[in-house]
């Protein structure tokens, strides 16, 4: 698969609601995912420990709604944004506005990176 | 300025749609611009070349609403989502949906690279 159609099939995923899936199909082995913050969130490598950020940011967020736009594409690169309804654990309902920056090899993520609104 | 700085600076001009003033406060002297497309216009480099770029974009397209969200920022780089409607010179008006991914160095713009909706 090519870029634009990983990014056209993480997205559709995405945008039924099954962003967990999303990863879980295009992932690759070895991906590294970067929050914009510092800490050891900041950069995590390989698919076990994705899939723990994810795990954990599912355990600790009561998702009411996700609304994705997307995919951007260029070259080896896509853009999702995603617009989530949430309500973390002990703190009030939000909305969180963010965007995905994918960089794609072979036909898998190698590389994602979350960008916050400010 | 920080990248954050940057970002809600060029953001913020964009949002009053100053695009072109917002290049010209932000762009380092030896700004890469790239597009998703092959050709002379996938990657330009310099201020000169990359105002042409914007010179001639506006001679070649009616501008008739331009929707500006964000920024997005993480690291030393920032996202900005740019909703046009407009009119191509001998075509019909349509919208273009697309995001633009900013490097920023020095509080200046170093490299942008925008990405088309699909």
């Amino acid at each position: 698969m090519d870029t634009k159609a990983v990014a056209k099939a993480f997205t559709d995923l995405c945008k039924k609601g099954e962003l967990a899936q999303a990863g879980d199909k295009f992932w690759a082995d070895d991906v590294i995912s970067r929050e914009a913050m510092e800490g050891d969130m900041a950069k995590l490598q390989g698919r076990k420990a994705v899939e723990g950020k994810g795990q954990w940011w599912y355990a600790n967020h009561t998702v009411h709604d996700v609304k994705v736009e997307g995919p951007y594409v260029s070259g080896n690169q896509f853009v999702v944004r995603f617009k989530m309804d949430v309500t973390p654990k002990g703190k009030t309902r939000q909305t969180m506005d963010e965007v995905g920056v994918y960089t794609v090899k072979n036909g898998k993520i190698v590389e994602e990176s979350f960008f916050y609104g400010e």
